[in-house]
C-alpha cells in the first residue's frame, strides 16, 4: 500500500472509457468509519445494495480512536439528560450549535440536526450501542469511567452560557477506560454487515467515474493490487475522512495546523475524498479550519489556573473547552502560552503528565524570572486577577465563578503550553460543500448528481475550530452519514 | 447585465456540444485589469492573437481604483531606490516576501519574483508607465504628491526588520493626488491595444469549454446578450479578480471578511474566474485570507499612539503596516480596538476624518471611564508604556524607537477603530492554485491543460492578510499576468 495516492489517477474517469464493470452495486461507499458505517446501515435499511471500500484492513477509521462521545440533546433532553436533571430544548441546542459553527455556520444543517438529535440518539441505541445512562459531573475529556453523560463543550463557558441554556450533551458508550469510540464503531460496523452491506478492506478508491453531464456513475478502486470499475446505480458516498495526514494539502489549505505536530488519525486521512470531489467540480469550504488541542484538564483543578501569553497577558476564559483554549493559544505570539498555577490547584495533566514546568518559585517574581517574562508583568497580571478572584469574579474574561479563586498558595508554577513544548493534536474540519442530505455542491450551489459526502470529507456542523465540542464530529458524521445513505438509496443516478 | 452570474452556466461545456465557433483566437483572456492587460501585452509581444473579454464597460478593474504602487526591488535596487540611497538585495526582497507570505508561502513564486522584480520595473517603464523617480519619506498609504517611492509595508517594523534589511519598495506612477492606479492601467491598456490585442467590453465569460481529457479549449462568453463560443487555440487566462462582491462565497470561504463592510472592487469581483477554475477540477487555496484595512495614518503622528483592545491591553506594534494592524484589530474580542493618543500627536486620520472619538479627558481615568474600560486598566497600560517610552523602548511589541514617545500631554483621547464604528475595507487573497507560469493546478499538483490564471483569481504572492504590503497585489498581478501571457502564447493546447 503506497502512503500517498497516485497523482494522475485523481482525474475522474469518463464513462466512455470504462470497458467493463467489475462490480455493480446500488450505493458505493468510500470509507468504513463513522460516516460510512451509518450510511451503509441506512442505505441497506432502505433496501439498496451497498458496497463499502475501506482502505484500511479494518473498520472504524479515526472514530475508533476517539472517546466515542456523540453530541446529542434537544427535544426536551435525552432520557439520560432528563434522568440527570437536565432539560434541553431544541432551540437551546440549535443556538449553541449555530454560535459554535462560527461566522460560516450552516443554518440548515444545524436546524435539521437540532430537531432530530434525540431521534438520532435513539437510533444509535437501536443499532446496539450501549449507553450506561449515568451522568459524570466535572470537566473531562471523555469519561474514563463507564458513565455516559459529560460536559463536552463550551456550554457553561462565556459567552455561550449567556446565549443558550447549558446542558451536558456528550454521550459516550459504556466502557471503562479510554477510547469508547472503538466500541461504538464495532457495534455500528457489525450492524452494517449484519444488514448485508458488503465490505472490501484494503481497497483504495482511486477516482470517480462520470458521464458526459458530469453525473457520478461509479468509481475506480484498487483491490489486491487490481483496478476495478464499480458501477454505483444510485450513487457514491465519500466518507474517507479529512486531510490531517497530507502535508501538501495542509500547507495549501490549512497552514494553521503546521504548528501542531500530532494528527488525530488512523493513518489514512489523505484527503482523497475531498480531492475526488474537487476533481468533479465540487466546492471545498472552510478548509483552513481545524480542531486542535493541548489538553490541560483533567484534573479539573487546573481549570482554576490562568493562561498567559509571552507578555504575561491573559487571553481566554480558562473554563472554555480545551479545544477553544488551544485555538487561542495558537493565536498568541509564536504560539506560546503558560498555565499559571499555585500549589493548591497544581497537579500533573492526565494527558501529558510530563508537561514542561517552565518556572517555579515561592514568589511570582521568581516564576516571572525563570520563565523570562518582563519584570513585573506576571506579578501585575496575577495581582489583578487575585483582586477580582477574591470576589469570585473575572471581569476580564468572564470565567464562571466556580472556577475562580485567587492564586495565593506557594510554591507557584508556570506550565508550558507553548506549541514548541507540547505537540498539539489536530484534525481538519474543512471539506466538501454539501446539502443536509449529503449531496455534494459546486461553488454555485448546484448539486453534482450521484455524489454524496459525509463525515470529515464534508464540511459539516463542526466547521469552526473555536466552536468545537467533543462528540461533535462523531455526531455529525453518524447523523449526516445516515442522511446520505438514505438519500442515495432512494436515488436513481 | 445581471449582477450575479447564471448558476447553471458555471458547468464547463463539452467540446462535443459546441456546434460552431463564433470567435477564434490564440489566447483568450478573461478580464482587462492589472493581470489581464499584462497577459495581453506579453501574449501579443510573443506573436499570439489575443482576445480579451471584460465584463465592465472599461479597462482597469480594481487596479484602476488603487494607489498604483507596484512592490519592486531587489537586484541591488531599482534606479529610484538607489538614487534615494537604498540598496536592496534580491535575498532581502526574497526573505521579506517569504516571511510575509505566511505559513503557506509559495517559495517558487517568491524566488522567481525576487529575482526578476527589477526587470519587471524596467518593463513597466518600457510600456510607458511614468515614474517621477523621487523618494517620499514617512508613512503613507500612497503618495498623494507626484513622488514615486514610499515605504509601503512592514519592512521597518518588527519582526521583519530583524530578518531582512529594509528598503522602501512601493513604486507609484507620477500623479499628483490619489489614485495613480488609473494612470497605470490607462498606460498598460493602451499598450495592449496598440500591440493589437482585441478587447470586447461588456462581455461576460460564462463557462469554459473542455475536451474529453478535461483540457480547456475555449470559453463561452455573452456579448450584447448573445452567447458566443470562443475557440482559444493556445489557452484561456482567467484574470477576473477575486470574490469580494460575492456574499455567498465570502460566507463559505472567507467568513472573516463579514465584519468588514467595504469591499475594494470595481464592482465585478464575483469570483467567476475562481469558480470556472473549480468547475474543471482546480484547487482554490488560502481562500480564507484577505487584505483589510482601517487606515489610521497618515498623519504619521498617529503611529505614535497605542492600540488597545476592550481590556485596554496592547496587542500590536503600531508602526506595522496598516493592513497588519487591522488584521490584529479584527482578531480582538468583537473586533474592537481604540487608538490611544495625547494632544501632541492627535490629528484626524486623513482617511475617515470623522473617526469616532470614544473618550476624551484631561486624565487617563476620564478616558477610561468614557470608553468604559475596566477601572485602572487603561491607566495601567499607559503607565507601563510611558515608563519604557521615556527610554524610547517598547519591550512588549518592539515598536521602533522613532515612533515611541510617552503619552503625557493632555487632553487625552481614544479613537474608535472598532469594526462597528469604522467600515473596514477588504479584498480577497485566496484563489486558484497555479504554477509561477500561471498554469492552473488540481489539488494533486497536476496542471489543467490550456488553463492559466493570474491576479486575484489566482493565489499569488499576497496570500496572508498579515503580510500584505501596498503594491503587492499590483506587483503580483502584473508580473504573473505577464508570465501567463507569455506561456499561453507559447502553448498549443
Amino acid at each position: 500500500m503506497s502512503a500517498k495516492p497516485n497523482r494522475s489517477a485523481m482525474r475522474p474517469r469518463r464513462l466512455g472509457d470504462v470497458a467493463t464493470w467489475d462490480l455493480e452495486t446500488d450505493v458505493a461507499i468510500v470509507g468504513f468509519g463513522a460516516a460510512g458505517v451509518c450510511a451503509a446501515i441506512e442505505a441497506r435499511a432502505a433496501g439498496a445494495a451497498v458496497h463499502v471500500f475501506e482502505v484500511a484492513g479494518a473498520h472504524g477509521g479515526c472514530a475508533a480512536l476517539a472517546g466515542g462521545e456523540v453530541y446529542v440533546g434537544g427535544s426536551g433532553g435525552t432520557p439520560i439528560q432528563r434522568a440527570a436533571g437536565f432539560e434541553d430544548s431544541t432551540e437551546d441546542l440549535y443556538q449553541y450549535l449555530l454560535m459554535n459553527g462560527g461566522p460560516g455556520a450552516d443554518e440548515a444543517k444545524t436546524r435539521l440536526y437540532a430537531e432530530r438529535a434525540l431521534e438520532h440518539y435513539e437510533w444509535l441505541v437501536a443499532q446496539g450501542v450501549p449507553f450506561k445512562g449515568t451522568y459524570l459531573p466535572g470537566k473531562w475529556l471523555e469519561p474514563i469511567t463507564d458513565d455516559t453523560l459529560i460536559w463536552s463543550g463550551n456550554e457553561e463557558a462565556w459567552p455561550c452560557i449567556e446565549r443558550a441554556k447549558p446542558a451536558p450533551r456528550g454521550h459516550a458508550p459504556q466502557l471503562e477506560g479510554w477510547g469508547a469510540g472503538r466500541l461504538l464503531m464495532d457495534r455500528l460496523a457489525s450492524r452494517a454487515v449484519d444488514l448485508g452491506a458488503r465490505v472490501d478492506y484494503n481497497s483504495r478508491a482511486l477516482t470517480l467515474i462520470v458521464d458526459e453531464a458530469n453525473a457520478v456513475k461509479g468509481l475506480v478502486v484498487r483491490i489486491d493490487g487490481k483496478e476495478c470499475c464499480v458501477r454505483a446505480q444510485r450513487g457514491v458516498i465519500l466518507c474517507s475522512g479529512g486531510f490531517a495526514c497530507n502535508d501538501a494539502m495542509l500547507k495549501q489549505y490549512a497552514p494553521g495546523t503546521l504548528v501542531c505536530r500530532t494528527p488525530i488519525t488512523a493513518g489514512n486521512d489523505y484527503g482523497s475524498g475531498i480531492r475526488m470531489g474537487i476533481s468533479v467540480g465540487a466546492a471545498a469550504i472552510h478548509m483552513e479550519q481545524f480542531f486542535c488541542t493541548m489538553p490541560f484538564y483533567p484534573p479539573e483543578s487546573l481549570v482554576k489556573g490562568i493562561f498567559v501569553n509571552d507578555l504575561a497577558q491573559r487571553f481566554v476564559n480558562e473554563d472554555a473547552y480545551h479545544g477553544r483554549v488551544t485555538q487561542e493559544i495558537l493565536r498568541q505570539r509564536d504560539a506560546r502560552a503558560w498555565l499559571i498555577v499555585d500549589n493548591e490547584i497544581f497537579d500533573r495533566p492526565v494527558i501529558n503528565p510530563d508537561v514542561v514546568i517552565a518556572g517555579v518559585g515561592d514568589s511570582w517574581e521568581e516564576v516571572e524570572q525563570e520563565v523570562g517574562f518582563l519584570p513585573g508583568s506576571l506579578q501585575q497580571t496575577v495581582a489583578a486577577f487575585n483582586v477580582a478572584a477574591r470576589e469570585s469574579a473575572d471581569p476580564l474574561f468572564h470565567k464562571q465563578s466556580k472556577w475562580v479563586r485567587a492564586l495565593t498558595e506557594p510554591p507557584f508554577a508556570a506550565l508550558s503550553f507553548c506549541a514548541s513544548d507540547y505537540a498539539a493534536m489536530f484534525f481538519t474540519l474543512g471539506g466538501l460543500s454539501t446539502l443536509p442530505s449529503g449531496q455534494v455542491l459546486t461553488p454555485d450551489g448546484v448539486n453534482i448528481e450521484g455524489l454524496y459526502a459525509a463525515g470529515r470529507t464534508a464540511c459539516g456542523l463542526p466547521r469552526w475550530g473555536d466552536g468545537y465540542s467533543s462528540g461533535l464530529s462523531l455526531a455529525d458524521s453518524t447523523f449526516f452519514g445516515r442522511e446520505a445513505g438514505r438519500l442515495a438509496a432512494a436515488g436513481t443516478s
